[in-house]
């Protein structure tokens, strides 16, 4: 049967694949190291849920049936179980499932493939990673979560190998009390909606083309102005607030908006200096969320949106009765990945987790080598035996091919175990028990790559 | 929309998940300090590639087919793509597509979910976790492989809180010498495999219904009763090979099966003693095990049948004009801890990584208590802040129901710093940029409970 690739579902081959788990080892350790709390979920939701969330996510789901189930008499039937297209979807009704067990605050994080059925094209995957982080509360959810979340994203990504990331923050209430007070919304409520989607085509299209956008959709030619205004404010600091009072819109909402966002930007100056921005363009196109959001840029790499989004929700889940407020962030690991590996801005120093080959010196002797190996394994070393008895110029090249620094030449009688950096060729005496390689060689590292110009 | 349990998906609690998490940080941390290289592929393999293994297993494959595309213009159609029901199908594709950029004898570990869409009964899931590893090599793999296998899991067994698990080894040559030199399979080859079958069942029926099978299916009487005297034989040592030539039964094949297994055994010897014992009766049902197999018990669970098994095989991988013969060995990840978890035999010592909950004095101050808790983290030390300024009772209440041991009570001013073990109620002067926990509080532990007898 021919082997053939599945377009937008990636693989990576053993170098690839220690950049990815590095990138996920950080990501783990980070949200561990903020009292986050693993969860994964099943990869299956009915369909009926993941077609109640996520408007026109319908047309992306992978229906799942058993194969046995699939014939003849029941090819009429529609799938009853679909792939999760996010974490999110599972998340809440995970929560519901289990309020009654877990503990409030509930502060996860989730790391798992998710699947999406559209047409693949650069940097989308039809199967990729999302790593989520989410602090659901019951009935209400304490405001200085919406700025903790930026924080765990800005040490993440402070940690990983890649170059300046940007969080962009904006507070929905923001440009929905604006509108209001220039007297979009008021008499149809869905002008705010409208309004915030062609707006969010902003950095897409540019300004013109939003301000036409607005004046079709209804809006007159001073609102046009006043929203593209607003939406042109981006500060560091918490200067937004003067810049959003002189243009002299009043609205109850647009207070609110304004006093929650500086709050999570003075959080950002004074825990993350540098790592946020206050950008009143974003908007987010899901209509769940209601207070802070986040989207972030990659310097340099702009063009390919936003790596890493969430925000505030008020009613994600709900059981009729109780409702569970949120705020949650996702980073799109594959989408990330997928930029830095495929223009080579990363790499690993090696193709395999061994530190060390120990060589076999005869096949009868094999006994030895992995006795080597056992002592140094003991110690947290990791590495391997030798494949065969060859010429120890064939063992080095097993070695240097893979990347693995050091090979072992094991003693016996009165000869002295001997250790080789293939790198430098200086070979020394050296005790299975007692030696230890150089720190940043006992795990394969993961760095930056400059791109020559 | 009635949240419900999809059954045969099964999902953990916070506490249960960081026993997961640490089986399998255990699993991979002794997969790579053996030098293994992760694998992931992808979750889908198209449906006849799933069919053109496993016996039987088109029964429980689960199709995959787009929302989109499921419509009744297409609903004759089967679905292309399934989910890969093992992780030795998607690595013998991944090993073809990929063999011109890997590196032989290729050493890959791959720790991922499979989908089985049988119906689910105890201790079977349709969703669950497997962790294989494998060597394959270009036209021949050395036999010193088939005995590395057992060692690496023997390891990995001694590093979890579970009981005493037994790696039962054989070699396929055995059998099927052994029932060649008894007459079987002389005139019809199938009669091996036939015979291989029904004495596979020796643990579940007995030796009296195994012997009727056996002379049902065309053995002689004396043919089922040499069958059942081989499978009979279990030694921890190499004994088993005069027990074999006691039975006075000569063949080449037989001859090459005792010496290989003898030298896995004499292996597991050397390098792990106890672990494994020699099982005369372990055939494994797939037809492409050729040598060596493997099967593991639990003491004091045989019954739930084998938690990790495997074993050679010379052509799993195969393009037409080169083989890749292998040796690869498989847990059953989440049917041992199904098992360890449903029956209260292991434990996590919290519900969550933080050791330490920063309580806040008063929500006006709790940049100072993320200050603190910026500090230890820096130190690598996992914490949260509190959740709201509410009494330091309540705030020890949020620690305690979490099972975080340390509270941490900001000062200022001339106020200490101080940090409370809520276990003990020992509370001590603290300072953030050097306070460390005791090693074994930093981390979630997870042990093997004694139950109550």
């Amino acid at each position: 049967m021919k082997v053939t690739r599945l377009s937008g579902f990636p693989e990576y081959l053993p170098s690839e694949r220690i950049v990815e788990q590095h990138f996920l080892d950080v990501i783990r350790e980070t949200f561990e190291l903020h009292g986050f709390t693993s969860l994964e979920t099943r990869a299956v939701e009915p369909v009926e849920r993941l077609l109640g969330k996520g408007g026109d996510a319908d047309k992306e789901i992978y229906g799942v049936t058993r194969l046995a189930d699939s014939g003849a008499e029941r090819s009429s039937r529609e799938p009853e179980l679909g792939l999760h297209f996010d974490l999110t979807v599972p998340f809440a009704r995970f929560v519901l499932e289990n309020a009654g067990k877990l503990a409030f605050p509930y502060r996860r994080y989730q790391i798992q493939k998710v699947w999406r059925g559209e047409r693949p094209q650069e940097g989308r995957y039809r199967e990729f990673t999302q790593a989520d982080i989410d602090v659901v509360d019951v009935g209400e959810l304490a405001p200085h979560f919406e700025a903790e979340m930026p924080l765990v994203i800005a040490e993440v990504f402070a940690r990983l190998p890649i170059g300046r990331m940007t969080i962009q923050v904006n507070n929905r209430k923001i440009p929905e009390g604006f509108y209001q007070g220039i007297g979009i919304g008021i008499d149809d409520v869905t002008e705010i909606q409208d309004t915030l989607r062609i707006v969010d085509k902003l950095d897409k299209i540019g300004a013109d083309k939003v301000r036409t956008l607005l004046v079709e959709a209804g809006r007159t030619p001073e609102q046009a102005d006043q929203c593209l205004a607003l939406a042109e404010i981006r500060t560091e600091d918490l200067s937004f607030v003067d810049r959003v009072r002189a243009l002299g819109v009043q609205h109850p909402t647009l207070d609110e908006g304004l006093d929650a966002l500086a709050a999570v930007i003075r959080s950002g100056l004074e825990h993350a200096p540098g790592a946020m921005v206050a950008d009143l363009k974003i908007a987010r196109g899901l209509d769940y969320y209601t207070g802070t959001v986040y989207e972030t840029q990659l310097e340099g790499h702009e063009s390919w949106g936003s790596f890493c989004s969430g925000g505030r929700y008020d009613a994600l889940a709900s059981d009729g009765r109780t409702t569970y407020p949120g705020v949650g962030i996702s980073i799109g690991v594959s989408r990330l990945l997928g930029l830095l590996l495929s223009k080579g801005l990363v790499a690993a120093s090696r193709a395999t987790p061994a530190a060390v080959l120990v060589a076999v010196v005869e096949e009868d002797s094999r006994a030895e080598s992995a006795a080597v190996a056992r002592a140094l394994r003991a110690r947290g070393i990791p590495c391997e035996v030798a494949p065969s008895a060859a010429k120890f110029g064939k063992q080095i090249r097993y070695a240097d091919r893979r990347g693995i620094p050091f090979v072992w030449f094991p003693g016996a009688g009165d000869v002295e175990h001997q250790v080789k950096d293939i790198r430098s060729g200086d070979q020394v005496d050296a005790d299975p028990q007692s030696w230890q390689p150089p720190a940043q060689d006992l795990r394969p590292s993961v760095e930056a790559v400059v791109p020559s110009p």
